[in-house]
């Protein structure tokens, strides 16, 4: 992601001025200080495109009146096991942790958890909603929908976003176990990247408008669409695309959110459609108790067994080493952490600029 | 699938047949009954590569004495939502088919219910248990590990088998939506029909005995192993890996069950390993309630809306159709139903003569 000069920046000095800027259009201090938390983790996690770098983003839509920052998120039903979550049109970085929290409180009574969430918005890297799951010896289990930009197979036009999915759990020896996944061949970051590098994309990632498979790294701009993961009918495209439908129906459909085309878009300059389906972008965000299964310490052992068995496999010959989903983001986490996470400099002139115009002290 | 003469075969005769051949062997007669309704529904759903045609396998594991007859699954733990159940060596067709039970029967009480299944068997197509979830209003999920096939994203030798993921969930004016995949890009059985045909298979299904991409259709036979959905690192290969993956925990880690290369081989003809970490084969099944969240009647009305607006969108040029998970399986269960399933004639030949060696008449 960080293809231009960077610098690394304190995390407490960051942590700070996030805060500061999020508090400056108006939110209360625990929200600003747990959407901070998550917005950093994406930054720290080596995730850059969901970091910091999203904050101009989120405050556009506060200016717009498109994220309420005086929020105020409630249950509209509930069972032992699940609940369906309205978050008040509030910020996602911190409705999916409240969805979160309540799914974790339901899996200590209950054994699982299961919140959908509706009226809420883009919730950050997925992973900030199912680690806090596995660091109390659950499995967390985390999916959002989001702007409309990947086809279903078959279609021309988008119908759904890069609909994660996200599943956390630890293991004795070694870092915790976490997947997580867009449901589409190529995220967009990764167009973006290419379009700055005049970069061609490989085959498999987009269609052009007309419908047509594409390498222009521009084809989103131009109309186009983004492929599910799986990228053409003989690789398996409609499994790919079932993955993102399946997301969309639990964080759209079964919360009572938009779904579909309806999603409102995170950019500011596109405006939500006419005639929505349901409220704000949704979510659905739970956790197994592992206890609740098999003795926790008993399952994390086995889940060190699991990786040392995978770990020591014969490798492909252009491998040099078998990585357990969320290892690279565990070591770009463990580098970070000493030193702070590695800004572009030019979002630190941006977060500058934003500083001044709200007023906030550099 | 059908590659071959088929003929139709009325369902009741097929049922009495295969009933008759379970019975020989010495199961009781309702798991007799279950696991026929089972296999039958993926021939009646058009998925014959796991109908009729497994059960000379199922029947050379019993003989082995690796299936067990007279299995009496128990709950070795439980809580509100979950449970842990060991098929006690039973046919997975049918202990699935408890687990399912189970699982519908906390999701009334508690909202959701899973149950983590160890020391079973192949439990045949995966929506066979999601379906009976999506009949009452809820949500069904169902996975299993397999017989070790596919090779993790880096690595040269297979780690665990085609691992499907299957979610069903009703619809109001629609037949359900049931995505049921192989977290492979592509099921052990396409590769054989190319095998038959003398035909190659394209890039990305499979990799060679030194983990090089191949395009032979033997590769399997000669000691390569097949790709994850994705296919290739630079189409996400490392997410098809992860579901594989996540599929192999869920049903193997957490629930007491092997994992990994030590899941038992479906063939009679390979031998399970020795030093296993734990009992027979492993599935994941659940429902969450959809009352438990939305009323069920609003959820199934906005399904139908969501499918509505995805039939709706422009087509790719190569589509005529836009597909829902499931849509192809519905309408071949329709064509089915009056007239029985297609079954190979030479299939028909070899349950003739396994009625016969058992004794069955035919």
């Amino acid at each position: 992601m960080l293809e231009t000069t960077a610098e690394r920046v304190p995390y407490k000095q960051l942590f700070r001025r996030v805060v500061a800027i999020w508090r400056a259009v108006g939110f209360p201090e625990t929200v600003a200080e747990i959407a901070t938390t998550n917005l950093l983790l994406a930054d720290m996690r080596g995730i850059n495109s969901h970091g910091v770098a999203r904050l101009p983003g989120y405050i556009r839509l506060v200016k717009q009146g498109r994220i309420n920052t005086e929020a105020r998120p409630f249950i509209e039903h509930e069972t032992l096991s699940t609940a369906r979550l309205n978050g008040d049109g509030g910020l996602g970085l911190w409705v999916g942790h409240l969805a979160q929290e309540i799914a974790r409180k339901k899996a200590r009574a209950a054994g699982s958890g299961w919140v959908a969430v509706n009226n809420s918005s883009h919730f950050g890297i997925a992973a900030a909603h199912t680690l806090p799951a596995a660091a109390e010896d659950m499995i967390g289990m985390s999916m959002t929908n989001a702007s409309p930009l990947v086809a279903p197979a078959g279609a021309a036009r988008p119908y759904w976003g890069t609909n994660p999915i996200c599943v956390a759990m630890p293991c004795a020896r070694h870092p915790h176990f976490v997947l997580d996944m867009a449901t589409s061949a190529a995220a967009n970051g990764k167009l973006e990247i290419a379009q700055r590098q005049g970069a061609s994309i490989p085959h498999g990632w987009a269609l052009d408008a007309g419908g047509l498979p594409t390498q222009d790294a521009n084809a989103l701009k131009a109309g186009g669409t983004l492929l599910p993961l799986g990228s053409s009918s003989h690789l398996g495209v409609h499994k790919g695309s079932g993955l993102g439908a399946w997301v969309d129906i639990m964080s759209g459909v079964l919360s009572g959110a938009n779904y579909g085309q309806w999603v409102p878009p995170f950019v500011a300059f596109m405006q939500p459609m006419a005639d929505l389906p349901g409220k704000g972008l949704g979510h659905f965000i739970g956790a197994w108790q592992i206890e609740a299964f098999l003795p926790a310490a008993e399952f994390k052992e086995r889940m060190s067994h699991w990786i040392e068995g995978l770990k020591s496999l014969d490798r492909a010959p252009d491998c040099g080493e078998i990585l357990i989903p969320g290892e690279p983001e565990h070591k770009a986490m463990m580098a970070n952490t000493p030193v702070g996470p590695q800004i572009e400099k030019s979002l630190i002139e941006q977060l500058d600029n934003l500083s001044r115009e709200l007023g906030v002290d550099i």
